[in-house]
């Protein structure tokens, strides 16, 4: 099961469509922008750090497409390609920063042709995706020494690597202790209302062998109140530079009932995922997304009365108050975040929309 | 559209089946013991008053069915009928609360024949429901100057008028507030796995004319930290001596997020509800219900992977400390609740299981 692929051969990319999962492993082949952008927006690829490398080699993908031979010509429609992809979505931040760091690429090589920055952009985009696996395999190595072995752990939506290249960022540290034989209770809340947690990560943790439960998200106090629970872990969408962190709607709530029965948080979050230029979460763009999503999606017939209002935002903002630390790929980082974020973070200008 | 009823011509009980809901409006001429048992346990009627005055009828059509003119063999078999119509579900106290009230009616006519035990029985079995009525509208009167015209109301799961005979519990406030033109916002959680707050909350007081916005169990935190709440009521199944509150799972996770958003968050319990003999909820069991509810129930496909395992309670228990008031029929009742609740139960022996 691989979560995202170039095939250059074909000039595409090659995605495993995750909204059919768990019932159908479905792959798709993405040639043009649009059908790039429709798979962004439709989540049919989604993860922050995945959408960064599908953004990434999408870009690279525009870049192919680009009939000029003139640079200044090919750098423009190459930005206008970046602008597009990064509206697919507002919330994580990957997706500019990967953007941005494929158009930096450009900015470095003055003097080079429209055929070499093709390969440049090429070789950019395979690095993310490259530094995504090792990003996530360091987050789980430094993550292990924060849990034992028979640990009850529990995750919110799919951080996984279905929302990686490989790993995941939360599910880093149940891979790797997994292997050692740490055997974990893993607990997912299903996730509403796109079910993450129930098609995603129970999918996945369940086919590598753990032992996993499932739990409807409101179930996730008594789960807790019941002492089965010794760490939560969380992948983020972006983390502002006091610490406050956009995740998956619901992720703010679990922190909360962790705080109240004393359970640590972890926020896993490459370095990628951390915006300094958003000062708190107050300035993180909240999603807001289709009442039919909770309305009418996957059910059998509708399971609310017609003409409802809806609230639906995809994401909320966990207070850095309420989280233990970050487990990033440079190590465990603990308050003040307003200083130890700095000390990860890599200096990469962010796509403004 | 009426909860539940006594069509005493047909020796029925009328029931709107609330798994249908709200596609649609069926109503269920429930007859023998076992329809009405399955009934309850299949959810067709629930909500802890509304299972008080079906389980109280059940028994008066049981009564009636009963074939013998001989006092003590009623007697004996009427307990029996009694015995089976409890064992449908565990939590709500007022099952086994209505259920003792109707036996004590005919320990405390000795000098009655069978004839006059079934009309007293239909008698009390009336008076259990009328008083339902009457103790939900006082809930909602004595709710009332808790809130403010205008207020944003959160409720989980449904403690309306299709969870009682009229007004509901929770609700209350709201059928009460609406028609004095408040003008409340009233929020529903949709409260996963069997969406009693998507299919009836929301459709019950939306058909009243309010103004409703449904969101999913994981967004309510987002919903409070945006200030759009200015109280939470909930309904309750049991209320252990010292306050501690058994109510649909996720009622605890709600509360918890009330304490930290200093929201306050109230309990509406009629005295049926409070269970002396009960010291804490530690002693309240909680049903767990089937996996499938989860993984299945309402959907196109099945929406988790096969084998995996399902933590599904049925109910949770919000510990004392978190609940700013209990609302009662006979007033707002305030910490300490070990002495409040004392003053306001009445003392009718609770059937054991």
């Amino acid at each position: 099961m691989e979560t995202i692929a170039l095939d250059d051969a074909a000039r595409a990319l090659v995605i495993i469509d995750q909204t059919k999962l768990p019932g159908r492993a479905e792959y798709l082949h993405l040639k043009t922008q649009r059908e790039i952008w429709d798979a962004i927006k439709e989540l049919k690829v989604r993860g922050a750090p995945a959408i960064g490398d599908a953004a990434a080699m999408g870009l690279y993908l525009a870049a192919c497409a680009i009939d000029t031979d003139d640079r200044a010509d090919f750098v423009r429609r190459l930005h206008d390609a970046a602008a597009y992809l990064n509206s697919s979505r507002p919330t994580a931040v990957n997706l500019s920063w990967a953007l941005a760091r494929m158009e930096r690429v450009v900015a470095e090589h003055g003097a080079a042709s429209v055929p070499e920055l093709r390969a440049l952009l090429r070789d950019e985009a395979h690095a993310i995706v490259e530094e995504d696996v090792n990003t996530c395999r360091r987050i789980g190595e430094h993550a292990l020494p924060l849990v034992r072995p028979g640990d009850g752990l529990l995750t919110h939506c799919n951080a996984g690597r279905l929302a990686t290249a490989k790993y995941g960022t939360a599910t880093a540290v149940m891979y790797l202790g997994h292997a050692k034989g740490y055997n974990f209770k893993i607990y997912t809340d299903e996730t509403r209302p796109l079910l993450q947690g129930a098609r995603l990560t129970a999918y996945e943790l369940s086919a590598a062998g753990m032992d996993v439960t499932l739990l409807c998200d409101n179930m996730a106090s008594a789960l807790m109140a019941s002492g089965k629970i010794q760490a939560v872990f969380v992948g983020c969408d972006r983390v502002a530079a006091n610490g406050d962190t956009a995740n998956k709607i619901g992720t703010s709530g679990v922190a909360i009932l962790a705080k109240h029965y004393n359970i640590p948080f972890y926020v896993c979050a490459p370095s990628s995922t951390i915006d300094l230029s958003t000062p708190t979460g107050a300035d993180i763009e909240i999603e807001q997304r289709p009442p039919e999503e909770v309305t009418e999606m996957w059910y059998s017939s509708r399971m609310a009365p017609k003409g409802i209002n809806v609230y639906n935002p995809a994401f909320d903002v966990t207070d850095h108050s309420l989280i233990t630390a970050f487990v990033t790929e440079h190590g465990v980082l603990r308050a003040p975040y307003a200083e130890s974020l700095r000390t990860v973070h890599r200096n990469i200008p962010i796509h403004r929309r």
